[in-house]
């Protein structure tokens, strides 16, 4: 992919920057002039949050903002309905169906507490959690976005208050899988198409929604490796299976039953993509009696 | 249902006890004896971590914990093969898949950091977030569980290093939902099928897997209802959907793709469960151009 999504080395959160150009330069925003740095079939990889849009919110920890389109930039009133399409919020929306990280800078405004006196501040990276439309303050139809502070990934000054939406983060855990780059390079192998079932998920208007699935565990105890011979292209039903014991995957690469034994399907392959069979026999064994 | 699940009101994480008739007086901890309260039909409420097991590791803000059996209480080494069937194990192994919280006591052992000096100290709410099986130190198969306290509702002392295990925790992100209690309802209510397409997902050895799905959002700025009528028993595949802006439903109570207005299928009903209109219709501005 030509768009780079995730902090670039060098660069970390926390870090100001004089101006527009000094943001280009550094890799931390590309456009000079938009706030939304993105396209429907790459995702958005970076926002500036520059107090804009009257529906705007900074919560530090996360925002609600208003996406691009139909406003005045004299007045910062909306004039105009915005859509989904333009090419910013497309970017958006692509973002959080894949899964991708949005790098956020804040620019001086009086609207955030969480803005720096003057210039801007890289604050680090974000997931967009969800969006949608609704009549804005000014009577034309926004597109808003959810973007909450990806853990360890972010930086934000003075801290929020530790629990600024309790019920927000003890009710709704976001189903979308984080994922690493070489799972998202297996999802767009496989265009979206679950390997056990064939099922593409329509998340919007034509975006296809799959994860990347690792056989053997990442992090402690397995260790499994981030690996394209450790991947597979699920379904989110699938990918259910694979993780609790309920799916388990053969030499012969047929996805079974791990409790009654009986065939789920064969696997679809691409030709460029096969899964190593030490990470399958390690999988069974998680699951299955030695 | 009888067991109950979270904190006991009045009892905070950190609180110290003298002895376990103070935990089951409490309702923290309600065995006198065994180490996992819990059974393979109603999931593990509670469990103690103090050191009975070789191969347990408690690194605070996550546990790697051995399941019952197999145990010689004298000299603490496994003489027998331990089984994903035991009860306390298939408790464990049903947390996890129903996304339950589970209460997490460390009794006093020379194996932890965590521990505290003498007595027990309740340490919150933790969830399971994998399980799998191997052969354990002194050789026969033990069952294994990770345990990731949950944010805000748990307690660590002393603190452990922030990131313990930066590989897990950027990599690899639970897909089960951390569910509501009258989700949780729901769900059972609806035998874990989807009202969309009849889907039960088998999630180990005949335990079944679906996800409360909230029609209107939980958390600002929706402020969507807990409640039944805001609820529906979903598949992780049709619960993307809905969340993301692929599906929304009609008045009729018809699944259509929010794109291409094609119907998905008509939802399927038990009778004492009914949505409220005004929740599909908030869900639906947030797709359609109103």
């Amino acid at each position: 992919m030509a768009r780079f999504f995730g902090t670039p080395d060098g660069v970390h959160p926390g870090q100001f920057f004089i101006d527009r150009r000094e943001l280009h330069d550094a890799f931390v925003h590309r456009p000079l002039q938009a706030g939304i740095s993105g396209t429907a079939a790459e995702g958005a990889d970076s926002i500036v949050v520059s107090g804009g849009y009257v529906d705007d919110e900074d919560h530090g920890s996360y925002l609600i903002y208003t996406g691009h389109g139909g406003n005045d930039p004299n007045t910062r009133r909306q004039i105009a309905d915005q859509s989904p399409d333009a090419p910013g919020n497309a970017g958006l929306i692509t973002s959080m169906i894949r899964g991708l990280p949005v790098r956020v800078v804040r620019g001086q405004h009086k609207g955030s507490p969480f803005a720096p006196a003057r210039g801007y501040v890289y604050s680090g990276l974000y997931s967009v959690v969800s969006w949608w439309t609704r009549k804005g303050r000014d009577g034309y139809r926004v597109v808003m976005f959810r973007l909450d502070a990806i853990e360890d990934q972010a930086h934000v000054e003075p801290a929020p208050a530790i629990t600024p939406d309790p019920e927000f983060r003890t009710a709704v855990v976001s189903r979308r899988v984080r994922d690493t780059a070489m799972a998202r390079t297996i999802k767009e192998l496989y265009e979206y198409t679950c390997q056990v079932c064939g099922t593409q998920i329509d998340a919007f208007e034509g975006r296809l929604y799959a994860e990347g699935a690792h056989v053997r565990p990442l992090g402690r105890p397995h260790l499994g490796e981030d690996a394209a011979a450790n991947l597979l292209c699920l379904c989110p039903n699938h990918h259910t299976q694979l993780d609790v014991g309920g799916m388990v995957i053969t030499d012969d690469m047929v996805a079974l039953n791990a409790g009654s034994d009986a065939p789920i399907a064969q696997l679809r392959w691409r030709k460029s993509h096969r899964l190593d069979l030490a990470n399958a026999a390690y999988h069974r064994t998680l699951w299955l009696a030695g």
